[in-house]
């Protein structure tokens, strides 16, 4: 049987590039050849040792690939070989109350590739055919690498309602806040991005976004100065601090939308006051449905998405170690592919 | 000049009802003889010290009222003297953020008369003419003193985007509790009232609402058992406790809607994972709009509210004092109604 490379996570920080068996595509099933695979913020929470016990003795992660079918299995229909692709990385149990109701994506025994199963950090990657999303011609493999992150992004933007016309705040300017702006921006919204960083600030004004670094500027100033007193009608708070989320209580407009972009492992305060006096929503998101995705292809097939700002690092699948430990240090990496076949 | 009976509040948990001259009706106010008003919970807590600072040396509280137009000030027009009345408390700025979006029941600078300037606990109520609701025939008065409540409760089930088929979970079953789970009952939900105290427990059932004691059945499971492991899709949190709010994010369906129905003047610890992970939203609310009283004025004309089970003590207005004393111990209390002028 052919072989070619998979990176296993083996725990403690490490991995190990190995050979392994090319897996055929079961009924049902699609094999995709992976191009790129981006590092997500997920992955690096497992690398530093949390989620282990989802992982087994050894796990392929990866879950922001891209690349092309190269076997499509028994019953699947609507692809063909050498076709780009994506993969939605969710699989669902079909049966549970969540499913039952259509949404699937927070399914109660819901698998993510690239955690609960093997994901993209490898040559080939076997898929069930749903998770797959075609590409449009013109779209890049490597810029693809991006629709999932993307999707994350399209997804909140969608839970927070957002209107044409309206303040969006982003509070945090990682890949997934940067992109949150950029879906926000493509929906209509006046978009301003807060974040400390200043090489992230420098990237997400090179896009085109509008920033503020709240250590510098009084961030509840600045937001009442540009919306005449009224507050933005969604936050987006993806930072994951303290400081960013007293500061969604005292930026959003009455009626403004709060979205938890951010995991809060441990219960926050919350200034419920302020959900009262100004009849504030606070609303959960999590990952994304099917239509995030063809919504982040749209919006990258467009040229909406500044891609070569954001991909600021590469490295191929032999040096996924060292791409790891870089992202720890580093102070200029926003998103890191990993070049797995390349293409 | 003519002189008759007001109610002032005095501090240090003192009432002093006195004759006081009565006003006439300025242009675009009318002048309402008050028949009834309800005692609140807001009223209990000023009684024991609270908002002190917004009531002056003293002052006129009370405004759950109903009543009828004795006098009609210049510019008014669409009432007649002798109509049956109800006060929608709510004195807005008309030009602030929240006004210009026609928020104006979250107005910046919102005036509640009966707290902010003088309210009901008086025999004559000089008000502006656009906080009155004409009542249709078959009201009684007794009965339309629980519009204001009522509409409290309507609100809420409108900010929780109640939907006809949904279970909804009330937690906490004092008068806005079960106003609450009555409103919920009327716009198609299935209704839950969990609550602690028998007495409660027993009125909200001969109302024919279902309730549970989560002290004695575990809440968690019964919501569970009862909607097949789905959980409700809208919980209103009206106890303010701890054990209530815990409640919420374990009850709540796949997007369900927790309405935060009881204010916290502190900002409690919320179980944001739980949002994150069901995608749930938090829903805050405060007093009502236009078309909550109006529905509030329909529902009670329909005979949907039992007003004579959730009515349970009247005191003349001479008795105001040991009414207020009377609720700190009373077990059976539910509503109490301040006879004014009765009618």
């Amino acid at each position: 049987m052919a072989t070619a490379r998979a990176a296993y996570f083996t725990h403690n920080s490490r991995f190990e590039v190995v050979q392994r068996d090319i897996a055929p595509a079961g009924p049902g099933e699609v094999r995709v050849v992976v191009s790129y695979c981006g590092i997500c913020g997920t992955d690096i929470h497992i690398f530093h040792g949390a989620m282990a016990h989802r992982l087994g003795a050894r796990r392929v992660l990866g879950h922001e690939a891209s690349g092309w079918i190269d076997e499509i299995g028994e019953g699947v229909e609507g692809f063909e070989i050498g076709q780009k692709v994506v993969v939605r990385p969710l699989d669902h149990c079909g049966s549970c109350p969540a499913c039952a109701e259509g949404h699937t994506h927070v399914c109660y025994n819901l698998r993510l590739l690239g955690i609960d199963a093997d994901g993209g950090f490898s040559e080939f990657w076997t898929v069930p055919s749903f998770t797959v999303h075609a590409l449009p011609e013109g779209v890049s493999l490597r810029e693809a690498a991006l629709v999932e992150p993307l999707a994350v992004a399209c997804h909140d933007v969608s839970r927070g309602r957002v209107v044409p016309g309206e303040t969006a705040l982003v509070i945090g300017g990682g890949p997934i806040g940067i992109l949150v702006a950029v879906a926000a921006r493509s929906a209509g919204a006046s978009v301003i991005l807060s974040e400390v960083n200043e090489n992230r600030l420098a990237v997400a004004s090179r896009m085109g976004i509008e920033t503020v670094n709240p250590t510098e500027t009084d961030l509840e100033n600045m937001i009442n100065e540009r919306t005449g007193g009224k507050g933005a009608e969604v936050v987006f708070e993806v930072s994951g601090s303290s400081a960013g989320l007293k500061a969604t209580t005292r930026t959003a407009a009455v009626r403004g939308r709060i979205v938890m972009v951010a995991i809060y492992p441990e219960p926050p305060e919350i200034d419920m006051f302020q959900y009262f006096w100004r009849e504030l929503e606070l609303i959960g998101t999590r990952v994304y449905e099917y239509r995030d995705y063809e919504r982040a292809i749209e919006m990258i097939a467009r040229g909406e998405v500044n891609s070569d700002m954001l991909i600021t690092d590469h490295y191929d699948l032999d040096r996924i170690q060292d791409a790891f430990e870089a992202l720890d240090s580093s102070p200029t990496a926003v998103k890191t592919l990993i070049e797995v076949a390349g293409g």
